[in-house]
């Protein structure tokens, strides 16, 4: 067998027993997936996946990195090819290096996947490949195997994309529109039109100003577009917002200086500090918004996108070379704060990549600003070990009710339920080392061990 | 029962007996609690404490932090009030929200005064509220519960408060003249006096000077005048100074570059970078008192007070807003190391709320330094799993020698005890650890179990 | 008995059980050690190693910073003296100070080292500080004692010192010709002249000329000189080079703006910041003449070296106040990635002393980029506990093959054996934690416990 019922517990016998307890009440509960990268097309259209190679290595970063980072090069693994030209090939490469994750989640996940969803009890290898092929395609084929069909057999009550303001929606509206009983939402990512460096931002806001019906020219205009743009979102379900700067960094300008900027950086030509100053201002203009419409904002500020300047120029933008960085919240966060930390409208949830932080600036955050809670452990912290040093790192100082549950955050919509229960069997596991410590009672546990699984990402964003 | 014997032992049957028989050995131990932010007056007028909120909820920043970044209102809870109106109302609240501290060091302390002070032992809740509140109050009245018995219930051998340079010290004198047998100390804390952006700063130097009838208006007699406080307290048994600036930054200027920074900052309208050079010089300047005098400096930076604007405007300074920042001590410390880090006579402990720096920064610097000891973790890591990753971080480095043993640094009274049972519980369970991976023998165990709960704070404080 | 057979083994049993299975896999592997500050001296020569405190207390580091900072000074424990007039003398300082030592791996060293070495069994003291001095003393004269004998005992296979461009490698050679069948090599560690704050920079690169027949007053003859600098040392078995900077700063300047650099450092007087510029572009210029001849790069940043400019000014470099600090990697690298990142042919070894970038920083890139690998945890976190550490906050997202084995560094010869021990034990336990916790098969930690002790040095170091 690839997995075994007891994966994830901690070793000490009377803290497993403790930790299995708990989770037997919260394996069965439904999924809640607020923050992802799936893509509602799948849904709308409701077509087979293609292949193995198209499903499981091309779209997932964590999967290719580790290959590229070992010598395999991009060309062979045929990333960023619309159409995959030797699928088998690829999955070859991909099956002989698949010890390369060795104790790493993405192992966890996909042996999860094999198993619960394929059948496969021998280990994934070179010698193994074509077997595994083999099985995932046949099966893939297969109507339990389509889009809709694992949506409902991974016990998904509500599944969130991630989608620009530029985006029609259209595959939203299919699937509200075809009568089929799920929850699949948008969630409003503007950074095309709120980040002066990303690609085409000029023209993205005179876009955002045509499928509003309004000029995005000026200032005035450019927020009553996004406003209108949110609204659009929030009548097909939407409850929240996501916003990925390079920093934390907000602002909080008069109006006058804030048109000023709009228009610098619209022309063209602002400076890297100015860009900066733009996003920041932004970022204190969507918690305005969020306060008048009630969208939960969510902030993963940290990440150096596209550090490798060779892939980015072949490959482009999200191919596997975005590091973390050093992250300041705690003056970065202030003018925001300054507006509008203490209105309880308003509900942002802070992520970070600088774990150093957790304990530092977000906890202590978290546990005291009525506004503010904590995302769970993002990105390549999403991770057994990532998990118990989250939860080391602040139950302490800002208590569990000051987090949000479990985001899977994932392209690799099949790994869903593999995530989920990493998240669940690593809560249960932590909450069972307080109570053989003492710290916590056991009927607590059980109401935390429900709350982290179900009840707190409910609450958080407003689902 | 509210506690458990066994509470926050490690759970490995092995390594928590052995952890349970070095706390045998060390539970019985007085207490000597070294820095803390209890009051003088209490002892000296050794009045009732009034009422359960007024004792657990309105001084204890760490409770109404966390209410309030759950929804509670400060009004609500009275924050700030010289006089509580509705005392029971108050203590439902924090009650029926004490679910929220699950997890957190705050529960664990509160659990054990509510049992081993008050006998009660169903757990705290909105249905408890009031048999809690009830319980509570008719102790209070009792003589077993006035301030100097509960003292001498707790077993402390020296108590340090923490006080101003413009402190007439008068409850301090009132203690001692009373001829009760307790050993209550001043700790000398003169951020009023050195901190150009502590309220009213040019008046302070100005009430110095008339508490030490000295001309406050140069140099040479602010630092006598200083020199002439620090004596005062010293007098009343005071060993030791604390300081607690944002950062740890230090200067060592020429006499002429001083004075006329003291000017500068004396007039008013010093720029932040001046007013931050004037700390760092007056950090050099302790230390040259602490020299020629013999008091420990205490050094706790790296905190952003009041970061709330709104809740500082209203509620004033200390009210549950200051949050921790990127802290560094390797740069920073040098020209007061330069000036005076090999001296034999001079003895520096640093704290940190930024525990990047223990493995980094903190332990090579004690691990070398003459001068240098490290404190206890500090604030939101005055904690179980602070105090792991304190052990974790310092020890291979810094030994377990160059460290300080416990400080409590409450407020809360009664919480005294709680605290120093934790610290003593969780060195037991690393020492433990080290027992159980033959990295230790017992019986240097049980040495250091003695030197961690008793010897060290002795030695470091020079009690 | 010093030490135990089952330390540092986790405490739960089945755990334990497994660590050990795994780690009599590798008890028996040779020893590699790519990276160290051994003597070629010594086993040119092959004399006696003089007395217990010329070997022991001396040349560590590690041990005399310690003693230090409890009080000890370093006049009466003889450091920087070429001959140690009263070795006894210095030895029972030590040994009466030995306690300080509990908890650090130090401690672990030497108990392995006195016990495996001397049989001695009783714990060192103020009380067996003579029995250890004629002990040792005596067994140092024997023939089994001496370089050669003891390198055989060890079953070393490769051991690389670190040396000088200046250096004649007369003791390498000298080695060679011997006939000793020993693989004894030297690695490439220039900073003596690309560090134009190296104490003699101008006159060091003009030694370079001289020993290389070229003139290196030019950019073009510099460089062609630092290339027969590295093809003498090829020549000798060298397969690496070390940088130790005090960040990571690389840069990618024009040949023109690297010759006026260049120029404009030899002259002296340029200020610190073109200092670190010329500093951040001879990396650069390793990495492409490691492109060429294939020498391995090692990155060793972020220690601010004589950070006590008293023990600076008085004992000189080296002796034991260097101190971490924060280490920016993911801007700093950046140009040198930019030029060479992506080229299979180049291989580069981070190490940190900031261990909060091993999972926001290192992991990332290392798990990305084709080039680049992580060193074992370096110095202060040459330890169990950091070692636990790094694999923790690395593997998640690196894998263990993007690691390189372990590295000693250590100038202490007789130690050797002991620190690869304790590695083996450490990795061997924390693999078994991966099984125990059901994240991987024993098969799988078998084969990984193997290639941590012995395939990835070898192969990463190209050994």
């Amino acid at each position: 067998m690839l997995i075994h019922e007891d994966r994830l517990f901690p070793a000490e016998p009377s803290t497993r027993a403790i930790a299995k307890a708990l989770y037997e009440q919260v394996r069965g509960l439904p999924i809640v997936s607020p923050h992802g990268h799936t893509q509602a097309e799948w849904f709308a259209g409701n077509q087979s996946f293609p292949d193995p190679a198209k499903l499981f290595v091309q779209p997932d970063h964590y999967v290719y990195r580790m290959l590229y980072s070992q010598g395999v090069s991009m060309e062979d693994l045929e990333i960023g090819q619309a159409e995959i030209k030797d699928a088998r090939k690829v999955w070859r490469i991909f099956a002989s290096h698949y010890y390369l994750f060795r104790g790493t989640p993405t192992r966890t996940w996909l042996d999860f996947c094999f198993q619960e969803l394929f059948g496969l009890e021998e280990r994934l290898s070179e010698k193994t490949a074509d077997l595994y092929y083999d099985v995932i395609s046949a099966k893939l084929k297969t109507p339990e195997f389509l889009p809709r069909a694992l949506y409902e057999r991974f016990q998904i009550e509500v599944l969130a994309t991630t989608d620009s303001p530029l985006d029609s929606l259209e595959a939203h509206k299919a699937i509200q529109a075809s009568g089929w009983k799920a929850r699949i939402i948008p969630t409003f990512r503007p950074d095309s039109v709120v980040d002066p460096e990303f690609k085409g931002f000029a023209g993205n806001i005179e876009k955002l100003g045509g499928l509003t019906g309004g000029d995005t020219s000026t200032w005035a205009g450019y927020l009553k577009a996004l406003r209108a743009a949110r609204e659009r979102f929030r009548a097909l379900g939407c409850t929240a917002t996501d916003h990925g700067h390079p920093t934390a960094q907000t602002a909080d300008l008069s109006p006058a200086e804030a048109e000023s900027l709009f228009r610098e950086v619209l022309r063209g030509g602002a400076d890297p500090a100015r860009q900066e100053l733009f996003r920041a201002q932004m970022l204190t203009e969507m918690a305005r918004m969020s306060l008048e419409d009630g969208l939960v904002m969510q902030i993963h500020p940290g990440s150096v996108r596209n550090h490798n300047r060779r892939i980015f120029e072949r490959f482009g933008r999200d191919t596997g070379a975005d590091i973390p960085s050093p992250t300041n919240y705690v003056q970065a966060l202030r003018p925001l704060l300054d507006a509008f930390g203490n209105e309880p409208g308003l509900s942002v949830i802070l992520f970070t990549l600088d774990e150093s932080t957790y304990s530092r600036e977000l906890a202590p955050l978290a546990g005291h600003y009525p506004c503010l809670k904590l995302g769970p452990p993002w990105w390549f912290y999403d991770s057994p070990e990532g998990m118990v040093r989250f939860r080391e790192a602040v139950t302490e100082t800002a208590g569990f009710y000051n987090t949000v549950g479990f985001n899977d955050d994932t392209r690799a919509f099949l790994s869903i339920p593999a995530r989920h229960d990493v998240a669940r069997r690593m809560d249960c596991g932590f909450l069972a080392r307080l109570v053989t410590d003492h710290r916590l009672d056991e009927d607590e546990a059980v109401e935390l061990a429900h709350a982290l699984t179900y009840g707190l990402v409910k609450k958080a964003y407003h689902l």
